[in-house]
């Protein structure tokens, strides 16, 4: 069924696991004929996939130097600009849309190569946080111009309509309905229907459990999606929204000393830094506290202020990702060598033999204690949904497709972030690439089954603080 | 070849992982014919191992209630008990082979079932420093009598002949060697040793890269040697010799207040405690720092004292594990659980498809740096050298061989812990079953490549204290 008719080009910027995994969803999603659609991207990975589907490949990569005429030919006024490369400046590709008023979506906000892991930046300006302000900081300039959509992915992306829609079911559960849910624009509404319940932590908690048959080798790091990707965000320094209700920075805990101050980060790679978690199949477990720009920007969303402009609400937020169990081991490795990236890279598609992605949204602190509300697809649902895709990809994927109809349907909204998009509008579109969609309530707190062993410092005051949640 | 001719009664007790691999190398290397070997465990594993060398099977769990009158009948004078169980106190089987005039040899301190993680006790004394003193307790009592073995395995056990030859080699290659090298029994001429060469630690850094065909489901611990023995040594406290040349106690480390305070225990499992160790295939690695027996027994052994008993050199000594990956695994699983055993277990044996345990002693703060010796067996050797065995296991059930010839040839030592049995003879034993045994330098610190992406709190100016180690 198409959501969507498009009459201007469309340029897709890397093909990856995603950008071959989106494809066919445009195609079957968006009324585009395929030689409207070039793609561009710095490797020949994919270029048996473009072919089956007789789309242009124009193998280049795009840098610093060479994006603005390798792009500008190919694009024009109404055209599109769908951006799933790694190592190409998203800010710099917003600044060209807007200069050609060409539509735009990332699913991250990415740096040009090495940025990272640049050191002459300080971990603040390495951060999420500061490329988050980066492009938000367009925004004024933006105002009425092609609609350039930032980061809507998974995650970030189709989290937050997760956030909204678990609010509203948990208001339903807890007896106070949301009868007319405000629109994605009124900020203050929906940050006071989170105050309201009383939401005090949001983890985005994802539990991968996809295996292959071929099982990691010494020097390689093995995902599910993009290795260089999660590497890149791996070494950033851990970051998360910093709610209201935290009584203490944590010692290794900075403010940024500018931009929106939602967040804070932590003098150490995400990738070194577990948290406490729980999904509804795996229970308890362990993730990994990597940034991510929803940390920041549900933060940011869901805040609220007095008159005088303190923050009198904030909910904490921060992903916390148990990735597939070779990426897990991948991560052991890379810490074991100080963060030197391994020599090999396999990113599994067609080698996985089980498991799935449960990601989703895990909402603590309201009357009814924890609510997880998000995806449950498996590697076979996902293998009958869509070509291309494995359970990972699929969940982005969608997204992505939903993120594109919703810009083609609202072409004139300037810099968007995933917070101010149609929750319902998006949910819609991905459902039928999301497997189980469920919500469950859950009695778990991170101070459950602590201090049996050995005695462990915990706030037992307030179950939600941070220091509860951190492992290492 | 026949290494010993053995007239007595030989009984087995537990016959998992070791026990079915030692089976046929005691048939190879000792005569004894096969009517003379009593097998007594818990479980029916196995029991096709012992029916195809013809060996009596007696299914029977030991328990503290009848441990004495399950195995007083199977046992006289001159027999010998080889205790390769889990969950039978060691220091009650010891005391019954003294009564009973009996030769003993086990490859761990173990107590009974739970011993390791009882909570009516405390850390102190669920750690291996008090297990440990409890069985060198009885050394007095036995002098003169039955030869009891302690602790025999590869590690503890092999590991301490591994630090004899390292250090023998270390003063060759340092223009120091040693003419004739002093009996093991002469404890102060080998610590005098390891001092004039300026051993300041010791790790015992082992890397299993054995991987299987079937990867680790979902609640389920899975290991290339007992599951029981590894989740209950890495739920105790994580401990290590503790070195004369470190200049402060851990924040979370604790002297034990009684015994040979050697070691310090930290208040936290092992299995959550991650080392920075080097082994010369993997180079830097994460380990775990957990318990062993060797961590004390090695930092008691080269203690030197000056007259009035202060201690005047002291290596630091401890483990530093990075089990197989899929162990890496189940223990991150294990740590979610908070220390809740998974359901299910598997020992991999038949399933590894490829792999090897690269275990050796790691000196360091001598004039050449770091230095490691140790054995490199890939599954395949070990396939290829005896039945029954993965590479893991074969190092163990080599030194376990070796340590029952030695009792039978060295019938009347009393108690006796691996450092104080001669290191020649048990290396050459085991030579066949080893792989390559290799010494090799480093130039490797703990400080290197520290402080890339975030500044590292480090002692610059040593680095060879423990903090530079520590991971978490
Ligand atoms: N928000 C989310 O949920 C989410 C999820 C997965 C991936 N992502 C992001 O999407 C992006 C793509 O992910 P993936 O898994 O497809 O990555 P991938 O590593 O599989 O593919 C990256 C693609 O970018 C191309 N590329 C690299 N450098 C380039 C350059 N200079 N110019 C043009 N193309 C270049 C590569 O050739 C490759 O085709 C990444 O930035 C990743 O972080 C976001
Ligand atoms: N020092 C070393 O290098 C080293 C290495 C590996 C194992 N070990 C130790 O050796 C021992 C055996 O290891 P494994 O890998 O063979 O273990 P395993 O788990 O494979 O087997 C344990 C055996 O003990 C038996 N058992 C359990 N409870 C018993 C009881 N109450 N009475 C009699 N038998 C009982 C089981 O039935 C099984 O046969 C463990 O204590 C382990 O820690 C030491």
């Amino acid at each position: 069924m198409k959501h969507a008719e498009f009459s201007g080009r469309l340029v897709m910027l890397g093909f990856g696991s995603i950008g071959q995994g989106v494809l066919p969803l445009i195609l079957r999603h968006i009324d585009i004929p395929a030689d409207r659609i070039t793609i561009v991207t710095a490797e020949t990975r994919g270029e048996e996939v473009a072919a089956e589907y007789g789309i242009r490949f124009i193998l280049q990569a795009a840098t610093r130097e060479n994006f603005a005429d390798l792009l500008s030919p190919l694009l024009a006024k109404g055209d599109f600009l769908l951006n799933l490369s790694v190592d190409v400046s998203s800010v710099e590709l917003m600044k060209l849309c807007q200069k050609l008023d060409v539509l735009y979506l990332d699913t991250v906000v990415e740096p040009w190569a090495g940025g990272y892991t640049d050191t002459s930046l300080t971990p603040s300006q390495r951060s999420n946080y500061a490329m988050r302000e980066a492009a938000i900081a367009l925004r004024e300039t933006a105002q009425g111009g092609p609609t350039s959509v930032t980061a809507h992915g998974a995650n970030p992306g189709l989290v937050s309509h997760f956030v909204k829609q678990a609010l509203l079911n948990i208001a339903r559960d807890t007896g106070a309905p949301v009868a007319n849910p405000p629109p994605a624009s009124d900020r203050a509404a929906w940050a006071g229907i989170a105050a309201k319940l009383g939401v005090k932590v949001i983890h985005i908690a994802e539990r991968d459990t996809q295996v292959g048959d071929t099982p990691k080798k010494p020097g390689e790091f093995v995902n599910t999606w993009s290795v260089d990707g999660f590497v890149g965000e791996g070494c950033q320094p851990a970051e998360l929204g910093w709610g209201s209700h935290e009584k203490a920075l944590p010692p290794d805990g900075h403010r940024h000393g500018f931009g929106c101050d939602a967040a804070i980060y932590l003098m150490r790679p995400g990738a070194s830094t577990r948290v406490r978690t729980w999904t509804p199949l795996e229970g308890p477990m362990h993730g990994f506290l990597i940034t991510h720009n929803e940390s920041i920007s549900l933060a940011d969303y869901y805040t609220l202020r007095d008159a005088d402009g303190a923050v009198t609400y904030r909910p904490t937020a921060h992903y916390a990702y148990h990735p597939c169990d070779d990426a897990v081991l991948s991560v052991h490795e890379l810490a074991g060598k100080n963060w030197e990236m391994q020599p090999e890279k396999r990113l599994m598609t067609d080698e996985i033999t089980k498991g799935m992605d449960e990601l989703g949204v895990l909402l603590m602190g309201h009357a009814k204690g924890a609510y997880w509300f998000g995806s449950r697809l498996t590697i076979e649902e996902a293998r009958r949904a869509a070509p291309h895709n494995n359970a990972t990809s699929l969940q982005v994927t969608a997204a992505v497709l939903a993120g594109v109809i919703w810009a083609m349907e609202n072409p004139r909204q300037g810099v968007v972030e995933s917070d101010e998009i149609d929750h319902a509008r998006v949910l819609e579109i991905c459902a039928p690439y999301l497997g189980d969609v469920v919500g469950e309530y859950s009695e778990w707190t991170p101070l459950e089954g602590r201090g049996v062993l050995f005695p462990e410092e915990v706030d037992a005051a307030d179950p939600w603080q941070f220091r509860n949640f951190r492992v290492t």
